[in-house]
């Protein structure tokens, strides 16, 4: 079996990681650096032309461990829910054209002026069975991210692996989830969750809590600077059958975003060998 | 049935909400603004001298809802613990003597370089057992306050009702729980965790989640400030029979504390009226 930890092959760069860079730098830059793999914002996608994108990467023969990402379904009116929709069936398009394995969905978080989170939860679900068969044609499978309970109001109302476990057992094929160490460590059950998740598990992102955090979005550590125990994740992880890649995912605006690109992903290489 | 909601008589003063008074203007603040119960932070009461603070706090006929706080359990030695357990003993004295309607807890989050949450949360049982016959003793019940999960690491590994009410279901008589808004809000669970709470709801704190949060710990907002349907869960606490006070307990380094706590006591009466 692969150690998820020690394969350089299985090392995946999210590009928010490398925030400076464009498609093709980041594709070069990992080439560079002996990293195959890449899950790429929508943005940076966009900007490159999405045809070019996906000859940029099959060029390069890159893997890409997802796009990131679609969601934010909630809305006060029916027109905004329908342009969340229409938006999501264009990332899903994306998604097919780069080859990604699977759409990385960030759930919105409560419409304008609203204060209820049941409802928004509603939406949400709505929405996914909305999508669901869109995805399927595509074959590009809808990753639930469960984000921390902190971004309930403004990001995302699935904050846990249980409520994304649960939506995945209501939507069957074409839905999982990613397992994000930044979003799901603190979680009492989050071992429990993993193991339910089990194949549905499409992503595994990694990163680290800092002491103290900053910044509610932008302060998240490079792996071994922080608070979670990346290991023991590693090892639910893998318990629950995940044999993917390992994706790190790190918005940084004052220390990571700062540095040269080509040292960040030396750091992620070392990290990911030595504390993962 | 009295509503919590309308009855001045039930609405309580953190002190933390007008961090620049000291027990004694918190007291006469409160008295003056026509609110008859107060839950002080440990500092203040120390400040005062604790026997001081009783005679003041007798003479208004001030309700104490609460003392804030004992618990900050976890340690990395065996010396570090003890001593916590001892200052959480000095804890209950103190809000003995002062009347206290209960001892709020916060867990305390991981020993300075540990990654090990699993292993503070056993530290948490334990010490909340070896603390359980002091509490009982004394006659006062020990609140543990489940913290946001964004406190994971650094103030309270006990992070949802859920782990609240399991702690309080083992301990039996003598341990409840505080449910606070700020900490709760977005918890799927809530509803089913605060009627499993029941008559174990010791304390109910209120506040608002802000958005944008520019702080984890010093940016929460007044009541009708932010995303926390507010109604929803008094109305949740209500159904689970709790008919003791409402307690406002705000951090707001940068806008409530700056201004004058008479005026910020006229708030907190006005939107305890309007909007809790």
């Amino acid at each position: 079996m692969r150690d998820l930890s020690h394969d350089r092959a299985l090392l995946s760069i999210n590009s928010i990681t490398v925030k400076a860079w464009s498609l093709q730098q980041l594709v070069e830059g990992c080439a560079r650096a002996g990293i195959a793999a890449i899950s790429p914002w929508r943005d940076i996608v966009q900007d490159c032309g999405v045809e070019r994108a996906a000859k940029l990467i099959r060029g390069h023969g890159m893997t890409v461990t997802g796009l990131c990402r679609g969601g934010m379904f909630p809305a006060a009116d029916a027109a905004s829910r329908r342009a969340a929709l229409d938006d999501n069936r264009r990332a899903i398009d994306e998604a097919a054209a780069i080859g990604a394995q699977c759409l990385v969905l960030v759930a919105g978080g409560l419409p304008k002026g609203s204060r209820d989170i049941a409802g928004a939860r509603t939406q949400v679900r709505e929405a996914l069975h909305a999508l669901l068969p869109d995805a399927r044609a595509a074959r590009v499978p809808l990753a639930i991210e469960p984000l921390h309970p902190m971004f309930a109001a403004d990001r995302a109302c699935v904050n846990t692996l249980a409520q994304a476990n649960e939506l995945c057992e209501e939507l069957g094929e074409g839905a999982g989830v990613a397992v994000d160490t930044y979003h799901v460590w603190w979680d009492p059950n989050v071992e429990k969750e993993i193991a339910r998740a089990g194949k549905n598990i499409l992503a595994y992102h990694v990163n680290d809590w800092l002491v103290p955090t900053s910044d509610l979005l932008l302060d998240r550590g490079m792996m071994g600077d922080g608070a979670i125990d990346l290991r023991a994740i590693r090892a639910m992880v893998e318990r629950a059958g995940y044999r993917g890649h390992c994706e790190v995912e790190i918005l940084s605006a004052k220390n990571w975003w700062t540095r040269d690109p080509d040292e960040v992903l030396r750091v992620c290489i070392e990290r990911h060998q030595t504390v993962v």
